[in-house]
C-alpha cells in the first residue's frame, strides 16, 4: 500500500483515522458520558428558560413576576410527561427512534418528511440559539467584550465545527466534565440561594427596572406567550431518544435511565432557579442573564464562585450546541439513504458524509447568528416551532404504533403517548398563535420549503434511476474515436499528450488556433519534428478568440460523425506547490466547461507534472 | 456553426458580443468622450481636495483656514508642471506610455514593477476613495442614508463592475455626460458664489465649529500635511497619457488636447473651490462634504440646483472610479503579458482577461470600503503613496529616455520632465513622512509584497518554460493503457463507460468496492450480462471506506508497470438542471483530486447526460 497521498493525509488531519468495522463498538457511550453528550441541550435550556419568562411578564411590570412560578411548575409537569412519553419511544425502537422515523414508519411518508424538516431546523436553531445564550454568560460577567459579541459566537462554532469534524467519540471525552461541573455549579447556587432564603440572609439583586418595564394589562395571551417562552426548557428531551444506538449494550436500559436522569435534574434546576429568581428580585436585562444576575446575589459579585458558575454556563450550552452536531448529520444521514436528501449526506462507510452534513449545520448556524446580531432573545421566538411539531408527530406516531403491535400492555402505552401527543399539541398551537409575528413566520415558511427539496431531491433521484436501468437497454455501437488535443504551442507537455492519445485511436488531431500568423508559421515547422501520426489542424480566428472556433470545430467532427465519440485531451500541469495553481489551467477549465453539455464528448486530462 | 452552447450564452449576456478584429478601431474615444472618460478621476478630486487641506488645518483652529489659499495655489502650480510633463510622454509614447512602461523601459525591470505595484494599489484606491466621496455627496443632502454608507457603497461598486464587464465602448457612451454635468453645475457654482461675492451679498455658511478644532501650534509639519492631503487634487493626471491608443488618429495630437483641457478645467475648478470655501467660511465635516455646504450657501438649502450640485458630484466620482476600471484590467494584462502576473489577466483576444482584471479590482476595492466604512478620510491616508511613486517613476524614466533619444530639443523635454521628477518626488517625501503613522505604511508594505508576487510568478513561469522544452528531450516509450473504472453498481452510465473504455485499450478492469456481501453478490451476476471483454476486480473495505481501498489498487497496478500509462475512467452524469449538479458526481470530484498528484494516471470523464 502507499503512504497516504496528500488528499489522504489532509483528511485525516481534518477527520482523524479511520475506524475499522471491528472496533466500531468502543465508540459507544456509558450512560455517564451519554448524559454528558445527550443531555447538555435539555439541561443547559435552564440557563436561560426562566428568563424568558420574566421578560415576558415584564410587559406588565414587575408585579407581574409572581406568575413565573406557577408558569414553571406547569412546563416541569409537561417535561415529565414528554419524557415519560418518550421512554416508551426508547423500547419500542431501540434502534434509534427519531420524530422522522416514528412518523414516517407509523403516520406517512409527509409526516416523516415534516419531522425531518422540523428538526433539521430545530438542531440548526439549537447551536445559534445555545452558543448565543453561552457568549451572554461571558458578556454578563465581562461586559467590555459586549461589542464582541457576534465575533465571540462565531469563534465558538468555528471550534465546535472542527472539534466535530475529528469524531464524536472524542467529543464525549472532552465533554463529559463540563455537563457534572455545570449541574454541581447550579446545584451548588441553589443550594446557596435556598440557605440565606430560610436563614433570612437574602439580598435583592437590586437590578433597576428598565424602561421597557411597563402597565401593559395581564392578559390570557401575555400569560400563553410567556409559558410558551418558558418550554424552551423542554427543548432537547428527545436526543436520548434518538441516539439509542449509540449507547453501550443495553442499549435500551441505558437510554432510558439516562433519560430519567436527565428529566429529574432538569426539572430541579429549572424550578429552582424560577423560585430564586421571585426570591432575589431578578430583572431580565438583554446585557445580563438571570443566572448571573443570581450569582452575583448569592456569591458575591465577582468572586472566584461567580465566575465558575459563568464559565459552566458557557461550556454547557456550547457543549448544548454540540448536541447538535450529533444529531443533525445522523438525521440527514437517515433521511439521504431514503433519498430526499443529496447522497453526500449518506454514510458510506467513512466520515466524510457526517463531515458534509457538520459543515452545512454550521454554514447555516452561522448565518442565522449574524443576521440576528448573536442575540438569544431575537432567536427565541423561531426556535420553539421546529421542537414542538416534531414532539406532537413523534408522540402521535406512537399511539398508532401501539395500536398496530397490540403488544400486553399497549392500551396503557398508547394512553401515555397520546396524552403526549395532545399537550405537545396545544404547546404548538400556542407557540405558533403567539410567535409567529415575533419571527415564528420565518420557519412556519421554511419547513414546507424544505420538505418541497425533500422532494424534489427524491423525485430527481428516481428519474434517474429510471434512465440508468439495464432492462430493455442496448448499448449504442460507437466504434470510431475523434481525439482532439487544442494546443497553444508545441511543446513537452502536449508532445506528452500527443503521445497518450495515439495510445487510444488512430485518429488524432492536434487543434491550433491563429490568431497571429508568425507564431503559426513556427508551430507548422515544429509539427514536422514532434506530430509523429497525427494531423495539425489549424483554425482561423476572425473575433480573435480562441474559444469559438475550437467549439466551432468540435461541433463540425461532432456532425460527422453523430454516433461515435469525441475525446478531448487537455495537457493538465500539476504544480508542484498549491499557488502555482492559480497560474495555470484555467483555459482546460474553460474548456471543460464548454463542453459539458455535448453528448458524446468525453474529456481526458493527461497531467504534466512540474517539478518546481 | 452550432448555436452558442450554456456556456457562451452566459458569457455573452455578462460580456456582450464579441467584436472582429476589423471593427476595433470604432471603440476608439474622440477628445469629447476621451475627456468624459479619462479625465473624471482628475477632475472629481476637487470634489474632495479641498476639504482635506481643512480638515488638516483645522487641528490649529478656523483661524488657520487663511493658509488653505496659498497652499493649493502651490498645488495647482504642480498640477501644471505634472501635466506639461505628461503631455512629452504622450508625445514619446504614442502607444500608451504607462508609468510602468517607462519606467521598466529606461530606468530597468525593478522600477517598472515598483511602478505597476504603485500604479495597481492606485487603481483600488481610486475606486474606494471616489465611491465613498460619491456616497458622501448623496449622504450630505440626504443625511437619513448616513447609515446605509457601506451599502451604497457595495451597489456603486456592483454597478460599475457590471457595467465595465460588458465593454468600454458602451462605458463612453454612457458616462459622457456626467462629466460635463459637472464640469457645468461647478462653474455654476463657482460663477454664482462669485456674483454674491462681488456683490457683497455672500452670506457665511454657519456651520458651528466642531469639538475637533483645536488649539494646535501652527507647525511646519501641519502645514505639509495640509499640502500632502491638497494633493489628491493631483491624482489622475496620469489616466491621459496611459490612454493614448484608446484615442481616435491621429492618437497623440488628441490625446494631447484633452490633457491639456483637463489641467485647465481642473486647476480653475479647484481654485475656485479653495477660495469660496474661504469667503463662505466652510468648516469640514464628515457628514457633509465642503461643496455641499457651499452649495447651501450660494445656491439655497435644499433648492432644485443644490440638488443638481450633489448629483453632478455623485455621478462624476462614480465616473471617477470608473477609469479605474479601464486601468487597472489594461496594467494587468500588460504586467502579465511579460510574465509577471497570471496569464489570466492577458488579453488573447476575447475580453475574458479584462474580465478577469475587472473582478480582481472590484473584490479588493469591496474589501477596503469594508474595512474603512466607506469613510473617505481614512481612506486618505493610504491613497497618494501610489500615485506619487508612480508620478517620480514616471517622470524619471522620460528623464533617461530624452538623454537616451538625443532628438531634437531633448534637453529641454529632459529639463521639463526632470524638474516634474523632482516636484513630484518631493511631494512623495512629504506624503510618505506625513501620512505613514495615519495609515500610509499598509501601502508602504504591500507594494514590495506586491513586487515580490510579481516576481515569484515569472520565476515560476520560466521554471515552466525549461521543464517544457523540447531541446534533447526523448518522449517517454509508454505502450500499455490500463483502463480502470470505479464502480458502485452496475447501470446504463457504467455499461456506456465500459464500452468506451473498450474503443482505448485490451486491459480494461471495473473497480468495486466490497461494504456488503448481498450488493456484491448481485453485481456479480450482472457482470456476466454486461460485462463484455472486460474484468471485475472486486476489493475488500476492512475500514468500510471506499477510497481507500481503491486508490490501493490503483497504487498497485500503477507499481505493476511504473512506465505505462493508467486511466481512471468515471461515469459523470450531466444533469438536465443546474440545481441537479449538487446530487451527483461529488465521489468522482474526490476521486479526480486524490489522482491529481499521481504521475502517469490520466483521468477521463465519460458523460451520461440525463434528460429530465
Amino acid at each position: 500500500m502507499t503512504e497516504p497521498s496528500g488528499f489522504a493525509g489532509l483528511k485525516r488531519l481534518l477527520l482523524g483515522k479511520p475506524i475499522p468495522s471491528h472496533l466500531a463498538h468502543h465508540e459507544r457511550l456509558s450512560r455517564v458520558t451519554g448524559l454528558a453528550v445527550l443531555s447538555s441541550d435539555a439541561l443547559s435550556s435552564v440557563a436561560y428558560a426562566t428568563d424568558f419568562i420574566l421578560a415576558t411578564l415584564l410587559v406588565a411590570g414587575v408585579s407581574a413576576f409572581g406568575y413565573a412560578i406557577p408558569i414553571s411548575l406547569v412546563i416541569a409537569a409537561l417535561l415529565a410527561i414528554v419524557a415519560f412519553s418518550y421512554r416508551q419511544t426508547i423500547h419500542a425502537y431501540p434502534t434509534g427512534g427519531g420524530a422522522y422515523i416514528v412518523a414516517k414508519e407509523n403516520i406517512g411518508p409527509m409526516a416523516g418528511l415534516i419531522a425531518a424538516a422540523s428538526l433539521l431546523v430545530d438542531y440548526t436553531l439549537t447551536v445559534s440559539v445555545s452558543i448565543s445564550a453561552g457568549v451572554l454568560a461571558i458578556t454578563s460577567a465581562a461586559p467590555q467584550l459586549q461589542q464582541y459579541r457576534v465575533e465571540l459566537c462565531l469563534a465558538f462554532l468555528v471550534v465546535l465545527m472542527l472539534g466535530n469534524l475529528r469524531g464524536i467519540r472524542e467529543s464525549g471525552q472532552i465533554f463529559a466534565v463540563p455537563t457534572y461541573f455545570f449541574v454541581v455549579s447550579i446545584m451548588v447556587l441553589i443550594g446557596a440561594g435556598l440557605l440565606r432564603y430560610v436563614t433570612g440572609t437574602a439580598a435583592p439583586v437590586g437590578t433597576p427596572v428598565p424602561p421597557e418595564a411597563g402597565h401593559a394589562p395581564l392578559t390570557t395571551f401575555l400569560l400563553l406567550t410567556a409559558f410558551a417562552n418558558g418550554c424552551t426548557a423542554m427543548t432537547g428531551v428527545e436526543a436520548v431518544s434518538n441516539g439509542v444506538p449509540a449507547f453501550r449494550p443495553p442499549e435500551a436500559k441505558n437510554a432510558s435511565a439516562t433519560l430519567v436522569a436527565m428529566a429529574v435534574l432538569a426539572i430541579v434546576m429549572f424550578i429552582g432557579i424560577t423560585f430564586l429568581a421571585h426570591v432575589y428580585l431578578v430583572i431580565p436585562k438583554a446585557e445580563e442573564s438571570g443566572v448571573s444576575q443570581l450569582a452575583r446575589a448569592i456569591l458575591g459579585n465577582r468572586t472566584i464562585a461567580y465566575y465558575l458558575v459563568q464559565a459552566a454556563t458557557t461550556l454547557i450550552l456550547v457543549l448544548a450546541a454540540n448536541t447538535a452536531y450529533a444529531d443533525f448529520p445522523r438525521l440527514a444521514s437517515i433521511v439521504s439513504r431514503d433519498g430526499y436528501l443529496p447522497r453526500q449526506f449518506m454514510n458510506q462507510g467513512d466520515r466524510l458524509a457526517f463531515s458534509n452534513g457538520i459543515l452545512v449545520l454550521s454554514a447555516f448556524a452561522a448565518v442565522l447568528i449574524v443576521v440576528f446580531r448573536g442575540d438569544t432573545q431575537s432567536l427565541l421566538p423561531l426556535y420553539m416551532i421546529g421542537v414542538f411539531i416534531s414532539f406532537t408527530l413523534s408522540q402521535a406516531g406512537m399511539v398508532i404504533h401501539w395500536r398496530h403491535t397490540r403488544e400486553p400492555g399497549w392500551r396503557t402505552s398508547a394512553a401515555i403517548n397520546g396524552f403526549g401527543a395532545i399537550v405537545t399539541g396545544v404547546v404548538l398551537i400556542i407557540v405558533a398563535v403567539t410567535k409567529t409575528l415575533e419571527g415564528a413566520w420565518i420557519v412556519l415558511l421554511l419547513i414546507p420549503l424544505i420538505v418541497a427539496v425533500f422532494k424534489a431531491t427524491r423525485r430527481h433521484y428516481s428519474h434517474v434511476a429510471e434512465q440508468l436501468t439495464l432492462k430493455g437497454y442496448a448499448p449504442p455501437v460507437r466504434r470510431h474515436n475523434t481525439v482532439l488535443i487544442p494546443i497553444g504551442g508545441i511543446q513537452r507537455a502536449v508532445v506528452e499528450a500527443l503521445r497518450y492519445a495515439e495510445s487510444l485511436s488512430d485518429d488524432v488531431r492536434a487543434v491550433y488556433v491563429d490568431t497571429d500568423p508568425a507564431p503559426t508559421a513556427q508551430i507548422e515547422r515544429d509539427w514536422n519534428t514532434w506530430g509523429g501520426k497525427s494531423r495539425l489542424v489549424v483554425l482561423e480566428s476572425p473575433f480573435r478568440s480562441l474559444m469559438e472556433p475550437l467549439l466551432e470545430y468540435i461541433g463540425q467532427v461532432e456532425d460527422e460523425r453523430p454516433d461515435d465519440y469525441v475525446t478531448i485531451i487537455l495537457p493538465e500541469f500539476v504544480p508542484a506547490r498549491w499557488w502555482q495553481h492559480l497560474l495555470h489551467n484555467q483555459r482546460a477549465l474553460l474548456i471543460k466547461g464548454a463542453l459539458l453539455f455535448r453528448p458524446n464528448v468525453v474529456v481526458t486530462s493527461v497531467p504534466f507534472h512540474l517539478t518546481k
